[in-house]
């Protein structure tokens, strides 16, 4: 149904809405109509928040993860034990982590995992930036919480290969508490808080 | 799940998302995932759409609907019969009409009906202003087209006792193929198109 409205503010209002996901044209009316009844303050205030957002937000220099400054909050407080790093595939990962409250480490975010298909490879991940992180020394485990798909395995191995040089450093990964092919950022809270709890020591397999 | 994010503008503009309408927490955090994703331009441009809505919009001197001007673009238009009003709850009404494209004349948005329920009176309606609409001269039938609700048929009721002082109005109502109780604006397009095609003389019933 090609609506036409008697405002153009109002169909551009529209129109950008239903750019987002899952928003289809009915449902941005309704959000439209929804501003409209609003006070401006509100409105200025949805606005101002989302282009705060994508113009100040920033990566934190040492795991990758959303932040407000150079360090994220996580990075940053001296309560959270600096020897452990959790590898996650994206900042969601982090957030379903936290959420379990099970982990008291730090993370590293990929920003993806190894997938030849979608032409990601290694080098487009953050592994070199992980890889410099346990070379300063004082990292004494590296849990590998990616999703267990093929690519997560893949990426598993690769980091795994990359630093097996480090004598002293255990690697270990969730348990497989996951069923296969389960994307991690949508599994329960205390499946994935066991999954943490119960990590075992990577293996490799038969080579 | 009251969950926490390492960055403050994030949480914000998560907050400010699942303020809208229908959309959950779990749906907000996919939207602002999204956000950051696309180009800062496209951010921009949903921003300033929403802000200029909400700053620039107006409403139509004349039949009250929203309008980038002081006179909307259907009041404006040479083309539409100006000898036909009809009457609607709110603008989503007009778009629902305008979608059928059965009707070519103007509209008049009360902005509600009479609710006394609601503390809604006819004082709180652009009735008024449809009756010096009508006094003008110029119009030769009024619709009533509000939805077929104990509070619709009060409107009309009273609409229909405001304009009984002029002769030569017709005044008419939406066929009643619209069921009982059926809001106007969610009405499937063919059966509305057809109330307004067979539409019938006002019958205020036995007094």
């Amino acid at each position: 149904m090609d609506q036409r409205f008697s405002s153009q503010l109002f169909e551009r209002a529209v129109d950008e809405f239903s750019k987002l996901p899952g928003i289809g044209r009915k449902t941005a009316l309704r959000l439209v109509l929804h501003q409209l009844r609003l006070d401006v303050q509100n409105v200025d205030s949805l606005c101002s928040a989302l282009s705060d957002l994508r113009h100040n937000v920033r990566y934190c220099r040492v795991c990758h993860n959303i932040s407000d400054s150079e360090v994220c909050d996580i990075c940053a407080n001296p309560e959270r034990d600096a020897s452990q790093i959790c590898v996650v595939e994206n900042i969601q990962d982090v957030m379903a982590i936290e959420a379990t409250t099970q982990f008291h480490g730090l993370y590293h975010v990929l920003g993806g995992v190894i997938s030849p298909l979608d032409g990601i490879g290694p080098s487009d991940l953050e592994i070199q930036s992980l890889v410099d992180r346990v070379a300063e020394g004082h990292v004494g485990e590296v849990i590998l919480a990616l999703s267990s798909t093929m690519e997560g395995d893949t990426t598993n191995f690769y980091i795994y290969r990359k630093l097996s040089g480090f004598s002293n450093l255990k690697l270990t990964v969730l348990a497989r508490g996951l069923s296969v092919n389960d994307e991690l950022q949508y599994t329960d809270e205390v499946t994935l808080g066991r999954s943490i709890a119960n990590r075992v020591l990577f293996d490799a397999g038969p080579r």
